[in-house]
């Protein structure tokens, strides 16, 4: 396992070929996804390991990916912090009683995330049981602004006007936020290391709305503290998205990962992570939706990108969307393993290859 | 009106202070646009040169900025292409028939802007008139990328799926449709700038769902041909969101002045534009929500990012958002001219004290 094509990418050291896999590779676009979906509402899923082992294990199994990821939802952390978090069938999570105040902070309950998500730990043990040896598994949270955006607009939002006017207004507040999200993510994450997973993955899916300054100021203490507090041998991936501004405020924060989208060339992304990371990205999802010819060259400027050192994981800039063509992220991961097992092999040509005189 | 302060700073020549117009300066967060809107539908107004021009001139009364903007709307530009944009009242502007083909495309109306919109120009006359004579007036057109994505979407969009699917689909079709849109936004911009307009500034406030390498083939030679084709010796401002990862494709497009939202530092962004341009911008719109203690932080660290040369054009990142107080965007602007005043006067203090030796 240590030495699977995916974890030893998160460390940087060279592959046979670049490992892909894909945010919400378990999900709607997938018909088995559907069928299980007709039957079963989407939090008792969450909550049934057997199920969500399943899931996780059978995306893996039909798009031949190099890691797994544990099917859950960033949300179900919040659920038992009394706020009111409903799924609803057809808008999405909606929270009853959204923060408004520091008051509204202080009665946020804050319990071991073994007590209120147990089927979580438990579902990554058993994912973890049924994948073959050689796929890592990787656990996740939602990062401390993300959960936070939720948590302050009620539901997802446009202009996260009510989290930056909270953040503005009561700092002290804010503050007192982030330090309970990140008390009970650490444990979270570290739980979900100890039942199997072999790396982790923090969605900060919307801090891009902020600016770089105040990400400094208003998160990337808080960032620090997270990161420090993970289980030490474990890659973590640091993941976000319209952050082509904040790449450098993420690395400084932490990660041996970090997670690009699609809205920078992954070369420049990298350049501005350092050399010292790896990276993780950067297709945009909607190439999922072109014709076979422009996949293919999508695919190969993205490998040609990240190409000259190791440290490359394939992925998306975000999640696989609604109504994407299985045979397309099928075909997808194909041409990642053909193209770059070409390329490593070029690459090992050229380098054996007698150099001349003075290059 | 030549050494007007915003047009100075277009040039990137000295100015005693920095000029600050805000997008959106006329418009739903204003109490004297909101009692006329009660009396006019949003489309009457728009094409009544009288009432569009007193919108216009009302805001730089109310607020003190630099510049005026022509009061108008991006999407005026299509209706008359014959896809049925209709602006209700509530869900905002949409297309009726949106463009599916190739066959779609070739099926748009193409008039001359001077008999499909002459309203916009005579409403830049009106303006120009009524203005004072120091201050400019800015004319404006959505960009090509952004004025598609409505015709092919029909109406905003999340992940302007369709509108790549077209593009990698059928690139021929989507090439024909950019070439219409050029054709179309050349004479509309120097129609308004024939009419009186000192300045111009192209939106193409969604261009920032692409990835750079789709910008460079989609749409990088069509933004040349446009840049090229705009009257010379008048200044474009070429504005985009969520473009950190774009900015240097946009200054290769064209533009005398860049518009940087807040995902970027300033000083970073300028860098990447290249200090051969002048940019806009770029606080958080949200900020304006915040105490005034907090908005006078975030002005000095905008005022502080771009200090030390000039071509700096203060502005919000985006427009701004509705419910915005008034009495906030007032501050603002005082405050933009105050401390850049100071921080003008500091550094010609700076420049004019003896140097020490070696220094």
């Amino acid at each position: 396992m240590k030495d699977a094509v995916f974890l030893r990418a998160c460390r940087r050291e060279p592959t046979p070929y670049t490992p892909v896999w894909l945010m919400r590779q378990a999900g709607r676009y997938m018909p088995e996804y559907r069928a299980l979906r007709e039957r079963v509402p989407f939090l008792t899923l969450c909550k049934s390991p057997e199920l969500a082992a399943q899931v996780t294990v059978e995306a893996v199994e039909r798009l031949g990916v190099d890691a797994a990821i544990i099917f859950a939802d960033i949300l179900l952390l919040l659920e038992p912090m009394g706020v009111g978090l409903e799924f609803s069938a057809s808008d999405g999570p909606v929270i009853r009683r959204p923060l408004r105040s520091g008051a509204d902070v202080d009665r946020l309950q804050e319990n071991h995330p073994a007590e209120t998500v147990p089927f979580v730990f438990e579902a990554v043990r058993r994912a973890r049981a049924s994948l073959a040896s050689h796929i890592p598994l990787i656990g996740f949270s939602g990062a401390p602004f993300t959960l936070a955006s939720y948590l302050i607009e009620g539901g997802s939002s446009r202009h996260y006007l009510a989290t930056k006017r909270f953040m503005y207004t009561d700092p002290g507040a804010w503050h007192a936020l982030m330090d309970r999200l990140v008390r009970v993510i650490v444990p979270y994450v570290n739980g979900q290391i100890a039942a199997g997973a072999q790396a982790v993955q923090l969605f900060d899916s919307w801090v891009g709305c902020l600016s770089p300054a105040d990400y400094r100021t208003f998160l990337l203490p808080h960032m620090k503290t997270l990161f420090r507090a993970i289980a030490p041998g474990t890659p973590v991936i640091h993941f976000g998205t319209e952050t082509a501004g904040l790449l450098e405020c993420m690395a400084e924060a932490g990660g041996d990962v970090i997670g690009v989208d699609w809205r920078i060339d992954l070369d420049a992304a990298w350049q501005r992570v350092g050399f010292d990371r790896a990276v993780q990205g950067n297709l945009d999802p909607a190439v999922l939706f072109a014709p076979r010819a422009e996949l293919r060259r999508q695919v190969a400027r993205v490998l040609a990108a990240a190409a000259g050192r190791p440290g490359h994981i394939f992925n998306l800039g975000h999640g696989i969307l609604p109504h994407t063509p299985v045979e397309n992220v099928v075909a997808l991961v194909e041409m990642v393993h053909e193209m770059s097992a070409q390329g490593a092999t070029h690459q090992a040509a050229a380098r054996d290859a007698p150099r001349e005189e003075g290059s």
